[in-house]
């Protein structure tokens, strides 16, 4: 299947939407358009010639395990020979370990590209970058020399070990052992599943980021400790030892992905060295987590990119029926499907969330950026409290974005031949992985909209409020833009009120609605980015820009989203005021 | 996996909501509670006996085609010999040619279990239904002799050919042709795909339904006649002959469904005979159509229901977590899903929409019962204008319900092994086939609404009314249901009146919003089905029934309904109402 990646609508975003160049955050200055496209385009290229080529084959090939070896499907090794060649991992990365130092939000445009082209392959690489960016973060100097740049460059890869067979989202019940040695490292004893890229055929050693119990540490989650645990042992002159007490107990066969290697992990008295501080497992493992929500959100809806991009040519070719309004191809024996209006309801549906979408992600890219490169606890904050909205809210609508567009093939969607079905079971994944969406919505209402005295979620509708004050003058915008966005955001102060008035009462109140007010935060998010597209493709043409025909494209996207997806608040706030009586009336046994 | 058949909730609707055997249907007096349970609950013990146990197995097995010979998963031959025994197939079917005439009620109640059990095998016996009641309507006496009897015992199956690799929903595309013979017969010479149960190795003998083109047709669908095509040709004296020309290319490699064999079907001079009227042949597969859409909507919620049913067993027994108000396992390591609200929101968002739409079928299936036992023009009608919303919006909630079913198992629902993806794999094919939803709703919107001076349509807002007006004074059911179901009725109505007003000016505005509209329709339909089964289940504490716990659940799931998935009816009445300005502005080079 082919794959063109969206440079176009990534420059918009980047220099119109967000204008990152006169942005004062250290490192964006450089970002000017010409240095961005010959990235964007490079990552394209790639994409396209190298990662889109392999997708279909290696979900129809899979991962096997022979003889304790994982060999990755026919292609992959040399691609992934490609990806290291490029220097892809280490875009936003530290220099001193061989990375490039960009600012994250180039990693963001370029990862979404890569997961477009082939989500399973990606992921070799984008848990590399999510487990050295923790060794970054945790490790002692003599850790980080010895990892970080055989990390950065690929020439090893990553993994993270949470979830026990018993366990995944209530990891305080984690039964693996690490047992403290003389020489100050630990024995690792235990079994985790589900461990995506666990193992494989394209490094030459794979480092495991391990929870687990170290004796002493008390009961739950405060007893777990992180450790680094790799497949081969590393000499002190960073040359390979000896094969580590690791092993692939099995690769899961799974709905999807079959590209990565899911792997249940068997460790046998495994050397493993603690990363950051004892007993402080869960917090060094945050660090990774929060990157990885980040980068699943990223794959929610770039999964849903290539979906959309073959349902536009199959709409554009496919001939079926005739216009209601008469026909458009009166030589040809029908009309093709995109003349109808409900494949048209389905495409734009498509289309207006994945602009949406890929604007949201790029500003939460560039609050990271400025959380860390200015050190600004408000941008933190605030991009705290996005990063349940980004996971949970775009995989739920990248996977009805890719089921949606795998309708518009009809009984061809269904054959596995076409490709369609495949980015359908791939996303439904990312639905899953790295904390369930009722759990995103949990950690959201529970923890992230309370958190600092409500400070963030305050900012955030200072931001929405600022923007509509700022432009109300505007007519146009006004009517098609600032209305239903004021009047989304009205819904989520509305529902905001609703779990603080009742909430305290019973915390079920709040609980009951928290996946409506993820959703419901959602379409404010997407709504005030398509607010702020508007304005930029308002100014273009005003400034007579040469390619009218994309900001034309860009408001009509827009007034597409404001219009029919917008008034979903109220169903979520009406729902979110049921409260808990219609949700937890029912005593289990009546189920 | 394991299933339990329902038949609780079906003796509910049967005898409470619909009080069938009081019903004036000619064959209803006989449907009495002991006389219906005993057919449900011998269902139930096949379908979870022999039917569910093979779902899975079929699921990872599929079926092969070795030397022009389709061979169905182990265990299928013996379960369709079960499936004949119990003359399942001819329940509704005339006692002339073997069947037992009961009330085709009575066959969708069953049918739902057979599906909930393993829809990819029910399929063989679905089709076959379909086919024989076509030739049973269209067909001259030495063809229902022929064939009916064989095809009502399942000695012998049917399918239907329509779809050609370059057309399925606009069939006046078609190219397979049908030349007359000297003796009456035709040779019929083309290729068909994606035929369900297009060949296997459990019958004696395959009918095919084909639709082609005769000499003398015209353009179009007008030139289109359908013929039997029979895989053996069968002797006057009902013995079978030689092989006809007809084989199977290849069987499709699918997302789901995978135990039926879903066949590229080549015709090549096959002999065939022409069923009903020359070039009538659409109006003849209409007939087919019309059953074979009702019974994609109950597949739509059938393959829902053993999702469910094992989601709740899942929420029960996995510990994860604790409850927000306390611990309610203290001496276990963690608490049960279950008592998790989001949890919660997820399980009751199934069960009220699998307990809605039961009812809806079975409402469905009583109005056809009237419209063919007491030739009812208005109960045909009304069938006929809600077919499109029990086969649009069913499969599409359907699909939606086995995928949050899936969601409740976290990581292990994306296992192959665990059962939850082959639910969702399987459901995703029912928004598909008989017509797209999209193509539903335009037939809902284009066809159904207008049709027969819209008195169908007014029909059904008197019974919404009249159910209403007859009782608004009971105060519980009027705060609970009849004021959610009044305000959604109102926007159903002010969804076709503006249609109405701008459907005359401009068809797309129309039909723009016909896909919200048949989800409107459908969420009225559901709240007038849990309205009525409030009343009823009131009506039964009144007087102290025995199982109360059954009544209160039934109300409670119904106040969850009607306060969390009503409101979206207004969200749907938005979309319409913003016209076609948003769906159909971009120029087909924009997308």
């Amino acid at each position: 299947m082919s794959y063109t990646a969206p440079t176009r609508d990534m420059q918009f975003v980047l220099n119109e939407v967000l204008e990152v160049s006169s942005s004062d955050v250290p490192g964006y200055g450089e970002l000017e358009p010409d240095f961005t496209s010959a990235i964007l385009e490079e990552a394209g290229k790639l994409a396209r010639d190298v990662l889109a080529p392999l997708n279909a084959s290696g979900d129809r090939e899979g991962c096997r395990l022979e003889n304790g070896v994982v060999y990755t499907p026919e292609g992959f090794k040399a691609a992934f020979e490609a990806m290291k060649a490029g220097g892809w991992n280490g875009l936003d990365l530290p220099e001193a370990y061989g990375g490039q130092n960009l600012p994250t939000i180039m990693y963001t445009a370029v990862g979404e590209i890569f997961v477009s082209a082939n989500m399973a392959f990606n992921m070799y690489q984008g848990l590399t970058h999510g487990a050295v960016g923790t060794i970054l973060a945790h490790g002692t100097e003599a850790q980080k020399a010895t990892y970080a740049p055989k990390m950065i460059s690929l020439d090893w890869t990553g993994t993270m070990n949470l979830t026990e067979p018993h366990c995944g989202t209530d990891l305080g019940q984690i039964r693996t052992k690490a047992e403290p040695q003389d020489d100050g490292s630990y024995r690792i004893t235990g079994q985790k599943i589900f461990i995506s890229a666990g193992d494989h055929d394209m490094a030459e050693n794979v480092v495991h980021l391990v929870l687990a119990k170290a004796p002493g540490g008390g009961e739950g989650t405060r007893g777990i400790s992180l450790f680094i645990v790799p497949k081969f042992l590393v000499h002190e002159d960073g040359s390979l030892g000896r094969r580590n007490g690791v092993s692939v107990g099995k690769i899961e066969e799974k709905m999807g992905i079959h590209g990565n290697a899911t792997c249940v992990m068997n460790y046998d008295g495994a050397v493993g060295y603690l990363l950051g501080e004892l007993h402080r497992g869960m917090s060094a493992m945050f660090t990774m987590m929060n990157e990885a929500r980040l980068a699943v959100g990223i794959q929610g809806y770039a999964v849903a990119e290539p979906a959309y991009q073959a349902a536009v040519t199959y709409a554009k070719e496919r001939l079926q029926g005739r216009a209601v309004t008469g026909a458009e191809n009166p030589s040809g024996p029908a009309d093709p499907l995109i003349v109808h209006p409900d494949i048209r309801r389905n495409l734009m549906d498509q289309k207006s969330f994945l602009e949406g979408a890929r604007a949201f992600v790029l500003w939460g890219a560039a609050l990271l950026d400025r959380a860390h490169r200015s050190d600004d606890a408000a941008a933190e904050g605030l991009i705290s409290l996005l990063t349940p909205v980004i996971k949970g809210f775009l995989t739920d609508k990248g996977f009805e974005a890719a089921v949606n567009a795998q309708q518009i093939f009809g009984g061809h969607g269904y054959i596995e031949e076409q490709g369609m079905s495949q980015f359908a079971r791939d996303a439904r994944i990312t639905m899953i992985y790295e904390g369930a969406n009722g759990v995103q919505a949990l950690d959201l209402v529970g923890r992230k909209l309370a958190a600092d005295g409500g400070k963030p979620v305050m900012a955030f509708f200072e931001i929405v409020k600022g923007f509509i004050k700022e432009n109300e003058g505007d007519e146009a915008l006004n009517a098609d833009f600032l209305e239903p966005l004021k009047a989304a955001s009205k819904d989520l102060q509305a529902a905001g009120m609703y779990f603080m008035a009742e909430g305290m009462k019973n915390p079920n109140a709040a609980l009951s609605g928290s996946y409506d007010f993820m959703h419901l935060f959602g379409h404010v998010c997407l709504g005030l980015m398509w607010a702020r597209s508007a304005k930029a493709a308002q100014a273009a043409l005003a400034n007579a820009a040469a390619d009218r025909a994309f900001y034309e494209t860009k408001l009509a996207t827009g007034r597409y989203y404001m219009a029919r997806q917008l008034p979903l608040t109220a169903t979520h706030l009406a729902r979110i005021r049921s409260g808990a009586e219609p949700v937890m009336s029912l005593p289990a046994e009546a189920f």
